[in-house]
């Protein structure tokens, strides 16, 4: 009988996680209760919120604790069933973390059809990052045709998906993303109008290039020095969309938008978001992000890493940009 | 006949405004071309707003040139009219500037009624300040019957209101404002559930204190560690009203909301406001606030200083917080 291989939580890292931050542990598989099932996991996801879940602070869902298996959505196969309605053979995603051989209860459990698309689109432009790029850029972003839309991490799994599906609803699109290849990409692979590569150009100037008329919706994935820039562009009555702040979640010192007065003179909104609030609706939306998927118009990506033991190594590429697309670990 | 004294704004400060940033001087009353009224100014608005006025930047106006009169909220007697509608002795608020006799066209001017409140109201709780309270909590803050509403600069001629009316609207109201006289001034005069003083308390802990469960609506007026403190207690949804920065006004470096991220976590919003978005709405809401002030509902103060001359060091009392309510020039 093949054995479980876990990865836990046991410290809490300061600064970039380190490998020494993770004990990775062989140990027996667990038994289903009534009310559960027994997954193999095939994909784990790998996320940027994962670094706030490793914060012992008050949030929008408690932090793992140490010497617990970390978080993380995952996608994989049914080996035993006790919750009725699901079957051995059943693919789910799932929120049994970082390990080979998970449990879950129903909560946070769904399934899926590999045939449908490949398991790991389940974690990306078809899980939470999508999402959250669906969400965030329709709900909160609320785009109108004509408008222009600036996205952070373009190239990244969320960032990639506002990009596009602001494409769809006729919007003016750049992405800010590091490096001439991600750039690339945007504009030949994914339909952008601009991108702006921040490792290569100021980024004042480069938003400034790409949008001389400024900004109406700014989706931010960073944080940092790029959002006060886009604070510095925002149009009368633009929306901000927090989502997330990647430069800024290993510093213990947070720099604050300096630029946020910007609100004032312009009358912006900035809101936060957290893709949870609209679980009820995921359906929907994944509903309607696989016909664009059908159709040609959402394209997504998958960076694939092997091994569950890389999953120290695999999370820093989530910080150092060294990645495209949707992370996620091939167990 | 008399002459007319004008103060006019010949530096662009930096830092706090000093006396040699204006000039005083003495010339002859000009006289209104057709579309125009020559108004006797009897009191003259001194507003945070003025010192963003000052400075060479894109705003929401345009910026005072150097060696103009300085662009102020006014309320005086027109002496001689060339509006029809428009007859010698009537009251109006007027944008003339800090002098004592000033030109307008129709542009931002307004009849009022001296029998109805003294005059310095009209520049106070029924003029700019008073709008910026009643549109910037109702439309923005949205405030619900039961929530907590923390409001910065709460002894001023905008916070004072925005408490009054938050407690109109059976919401629970804490003020924070500098020194025990303007703390007690909120809860005794003003009704105030609860006050803090910063400078004499630990925000952080003030705000504890006084808001155990967290606040729904915070009203800002002054930004800096304040702004952070408020948002590191926000409630679920809660909203940030964004309506002035007292403490950076004057810094060249702005200090960013390093809590910004709470709103994230808590599905917050940020907005800014700007009063004139509102102008056509303005009659509706002093009605509304005359009839409060019939009531008993809606007090207000003004703190009057006598002598145009006056002016470069009257307005030090803006962010010195050396004065309680609205601040004057009796001319």
């Amino acid at each position: 009988m093949d054995t479980n291989t876990q990865v836990k939580l046991i410290n809490r890292p300061e600064g970039l996680p380190k490998a020494s931050d993770f004990s990775i542990e062989t140990n027996p598989i667990a038994s289903p209760k009534e009310g559960e099932v027994l997954i193999k996991n095939h994909y784990i996801s790998l996320d940027p919120a994962m670094r706030g879940w490793m914060r012992d602070v008050k949030s929008y869902i408690p932090p793992v604790e140490l010497g617990a298996v970390m978080r993380a959505g995952a996608v994989g196969e049914i080996l035993e069933s006790k919750i009725e309605g699901y079957e051995k053979g059943d693919y789910v995603v799932n929120w049994a973390g970082v390990q080979k051989y998970g449990i879950s209860d129903i909560q946070g459990l769904h399934k899926v059809d590999p045939r449908l698309v490949p398991l790991p689109k389940y974690l990306g432009a078809l899980g939470m990052p999508g999402m959250t790029a669906y969400f965030g850029l329709l709900e909160i972003g609320k785009p109108q045709e004509g408008e222009t839309v600036l996205v952070s991490g373009a190239a990244g799994a969320v960032g990639s998906v506002v990009g596009q599906i602001a494409k769809i609803k006729g919007c003016k699109v750049v992405g800010i993303a590091g490096g001439p290849e991600k750039c690339r990409h945007l504009i030949e692979d994914l339909g952008f109008d601009g991108a702006i590569d921040y490792k290569n150009e100021n980024i004042y100037d480069g938003i400034k290039r790409t949008c001389p008329k400024g900004l109406d919706v700014y989706f931010d994935n960073v944080g940092g020095e790029i959002l006060d820039a886009a604070l510095s562009r925002i149009r009368k009555n633009a929306r901000i969309v927090i989502c997330g702040a990647i430069s800024q979640y290993n510093n213990s010192d947070i720099q604050g938008p300096k630029n946020y007065l910007s609100l004032l003179v312009n009358r912006g909104t900035m809101k936060g978001m957290v893709v949870f609030d609209y679980a009820k609706d995921y359906g929907k939306a994944a509903m309607q992000m696989g016909m664009w998927m059908a159709e040609g118009k959402l394209q997504s990506k998958e960076f694939v890493i092997e091994g569950i033991e890389q999953f120290p190594d695999a999370l820093l590429r989530l910080f150092n940009g060294n990645k495209m697309g949707k992370l996620v670990l091939k167990v």
